[in-house]
């Protein structure tokens, strides 16, 4: 009972590892007559991919996916579709002792503790590499809720380290506005602050930790599963499965802790004959179930791991260490976030758009 | 593709309305050979009963489970175990025109969205009271975790409106010390004041938020599957899958956003020929696999949406109107939040429990 | 990893033994808006119970189901259902040497070897008993099938030891045929010899198997899913699932082995403006998928394993023994298969109309 | 909720078609540490591969597959295994009206049905070409049984039209006794009069079905998931979802309609101080579960659909039309089969032994 499936009616299924021959996704069960080509899946491969400025890492991965299955005369046949990104990057080099050393903060160690050992080039199945696929999964996914139902799904960054950004209308926010600067911020005077952040963490040869929000307009009221499935135990789900995520909140979020019921409840009202809330505290879900207002979430993200500077650590056997690892490594992991959290939060809507289609017999 | 079912080796299919005959759980997965009886579960479930105390909704219910299967000669079968608890207070009363009306944070807008109409009484399959086969389930879990691992599940109230507890060492903290105040905060004096603002809330006709912590000791290193069904994900699913759940966080949460690398990463050291880290503020979780330390989480919970206050709100038609909830609910959800959460926890690390047995073959 | 669920849109979960409190079913995925009561159980219950003639079991067992959940109003909610039905015949005996002996035939000896001991009143888990919920899920799911496609499923005796019916028109055949005569077999000359086998069966205190056939009519074309979830697959499975099947076949099943292709086709023509074929050797599916012609399927049964006379065995230490089991069993299972091989079927059918409304976006 | 995945704790996930750029696997839940390479799949390739004698197909297509990851230092390393095996035989051609016509047998008009549409080279999805990587995952499977229990899977031909083989102690037939002629038939009188016939139907540009056999010996008892996973489901299914299955029997199978239950229970013996039985007509399965005997199984293929010779059709607007199958097709698909059922045995087979191993806590 291993863990390389996700979601139900539209399910992705994922395999590889950093430094193998490539990555590799099935999707099953995406609708039969969904117009689909590889240029669909390369603007948010572009988007997470590695060395696209100077506030990321300055490896080049060309992720170039090749869809081997499941689409016909440009549409999608209802077969499962695979997508394989091939591994470009793999400098045959000298691993040396990382093979041997827990990096902090990594999974070196808790891949031992589970498998008995580990493939520990660049992480192996622990990197973030994997999440291309993912990227190109969720890229299918937001064609088929835009088709569908008009869909739009943000992430931006919200915060990094004290610098927290001024966005006066979330629900608001365009991808052209996030894409407008590098560290994918749409209030541009906190960005610069946030660039310059990063560029001296990359100098302290250190990293620095965020928050990404998320955003889905356009979903219809009623997506969600009661009870384990609800829509924001899905989409939980989703964001936590992201490495480095260690938060995860929906409109108030924690800040509920010190609101009370009358602060907090969203009041229903009729406004050009739907019914709706005056306020969307509630981020987009009642009872877990899609309200029909947008989806607002955001993600805690951890500050990279690995660091250029020297850090204690133990081998394998437990003797005392030390590590640092070598250059290439994002400062911040936010910048490239978004595409990441569209893509989860796409699957887990395009997943629970299918599972709505049998949730009522219309006699 | 409804979502009634948790969990892949230890699973848990539930269901069950608010004033229906009562809730069930079917056990699938729970190994053959594992003492069981009703008495089992009774501790939990007096732990979440309406009605335990003044800062308790005072609706009476004697939750009373009844063990249908799976068990035989004081032993689990390794056969599907079903738990009933029926209702008892269910008044035969004139629901009037709560039918009719959308109560604020409530699921009633959204279930009607989903199915066209929905059970209204007291809130249907909505209401929390389908939690109390959820610990039950819980129990049984708890006690597999036990009796293989000696792992121990506590979850406490941490944060009432702007009364946070102190806790110096969160690790630490036992039952007996949970339970010795019915707000089940370990800090009695931050406990007092939490007390004291849950009445006044109810004198207010108003409820409060609030934060709670939970924390599983003794928990194996390796548990978890990457890359989707990681611990962290698999726990994060199930807390949000709770009523009123906004927020989830693990070790140093949304506190990461401020911290550089050099400051959030735990290092490795050699402790009593064991590897573990120093420090945990990566809440027993790596990769989203269980490091050996503790594993610590926080659960944001918003304050209870009925309020006896009068709220305005629309009806199905869409019309202005007011509504008020009549007397008995919890003018604060986090004193009987306890037991359900550590019940989701024990559910998710008796799954992942299993899952890692058939993680590797020693050949 | 247990296996006490089937389905995947419809969906049920089974727990309960012969001789516990009772049988419980939560049928998960069941779309709201259906019209169902306790009354749409009880006939195929009616069917299904022991001591209904002299050809079965003696023993009384007067299936009552209570629906704990997931109706109102005489509605499905859309949320689970779940069906309980008590043991009502758990007569106070003395088990004897039953729990140490291993009856042959039966499962008493697997179920020892794989969970390590067993409930071996009346056979627990692996009794028949636990067919019951099954018999109510499917009436469940017949009337799913017949409110939105007007499709019906038959299932009778086609053969018992060397007598078989003879039906000229199968596809033709309607469940008051069936019900004409206490063996379920719609060829009378054929019943009256059959009911005067089981007859001699009884009295030599042996039994005997036959099979069964099954129709369902107006499936649509296009339900089933490739590769693994073929409609074909699906439908074996469920029928292997039950007690005592011991082969299965689709049309002209077996008889293929020595059929040419040009003798086993079944050639496309148009019929009304619709594409149907000439003949039906292709038992309603091709490729695994419904071709909108009747779905026509077989299973073997075995003969009774419980018999009066006596048999040698061994018991759990491996000294040999004898047993005789006492008196209460089927003398043939046919009679009782029908409505349990039905209700399987309109199960996967179920699930299968749910999962083809999935299949294709008509944009 | 399509249907490209099979399996629970040992999971196949598939995805191709006949003639697009490939098929790719992923297997989930191969326990870390089993040593694999790309050698140990080519045997059970090369033996299912099209054109390989006389009496099968005359295309050519030298399955090579890629191990795309899960993989590392010669041994699995518990992550997904996906492999990837290109199509080589992709003759660009004129697919002429085959595109509009119905072919009888095939699945052409059920996928038009299902889907609005179809890839229709080569019978797209619904090719048998999807099974080279099932067969690549059997040996994955294999590999794993074989390492951990010993377990053996030989699949041969039983039947073709009326040549019946005489096989005296099927449960010791060996993978060099199959091998041994090219039609797969360990009795070798018998496989020289059914490579006499296939030959005929070439000629005759006809076809023909026939039986298949299949052992699995050394399964310990105490495999199968009660009630709805047991083995014989789990292998009914798995056996029915393979193309041109038409029939599925365990043991006597259809012969148990004229036994009497005195004539076909096996009765419990002491063997060597091992529980067993004197004979093995339930074919190793008892109550669904493995009983430690000889798993004996039989599928009925049908004569390959493809016909050289005319046959009348109609087109998709149902027009009368008539259709010949253009040369290189297997006049019998008896000679392949083995290796496809081998390997979704040995899958299921390796699915429960991991199940297994949770079913029971020893304390």
């Amino acid at each position: 009972m291993a863990g390389n499936t996700f979601g139900q009616a539209f399910r992705i299924t994922t395999a590889g590892e950093s430094h193998g021959p490539g990555n590799t996704v099935i999707i099953d069960g995406c609708p039969a007559g969904l117009p689909l080509s590889v240029d669909d899946l390369i603007p948010d491969l572009q988007r997470r991919k590695p060395g696209q400025s100077k506030v990321t890492t300055q490896r080049k991965e060309d992720d170039q996916p090749e869809i081997l299955s499941g689409v016909f005369e440009g549409k999608t046949t209802g077969t499962s579709i695979a997508i394989l990104i091939r591994n470009q990057d793999q400098r045959s080099r000298d691993y040396g002792n990382i093979s041997e050393l827990y990096r902090p903060g990594h999974a070196d160690y808790t891949f031992d503790a589970k498998y008995g050992f580990r493939d520990y080039r660049g992480g192996g199945r622990s990197s973030a590499r994997e999440t291309n696929v993912r990227v190109a999964a969720g890229a299918v996914a937001k064609k088929l809720l835009k088709i569908t139902h008009d869909i739009e799904i943000v992430g931006y960054v919200k915060q990094i380290g004290d610098i927290v950004a001024n966005i006066v209308d979330p629900e608001a926010v365009t991808l052209d506005e996030v894409e407008a600067n590098i560290v994918r911020c749409p209030d541009n005077a906190a960005a610069e602050k946030m660039i310059a952040l990063i560029e001296q963490m990359r100098r302290e040869e250190d990293s620095i930790g965020g928050v990404s929000e998320l955003i889905a307009t356009n979903v219809p009221a009623g997506w969600g599963e009661p009870v384990f499935d609800k829509l924001k135990a899905d989409l939980g789900k989703a964001m936590f499965s992201l490495p480095a995520v260690t938060g995860v909140e929906y409109g108030e979020g924690f800040g509920v802790a010190t609101l009370k019921g009358s602060e907090n409840n969203d009041i229903f009202i009729n406004e050009g004959d739907k019914i709706t809330t005056k306020t969307n505290r509630h981020g987009g879900m009642l009872g877990g179930i899609s309200s029909g207002l947008p989806i607002v979430l955001r993600c805690a993200i951890k500050p990279t791991s690995s660091l250029s500077k020297a850090q204690s650590t133990v081998n394998r056997q437990g003797e005392p260490s030390e590590i640092k690892t070598k250059g290439r490594h994002d400062p911040c992991l936010l910048p490239r976030f978004a595409p990441m959290g569209e893509a989860m939060m796409a699957i887990v809507l395009a997943d629970h758009m299918l599972r709505q289609s049998v949730a009522r017999v219309d006699l």
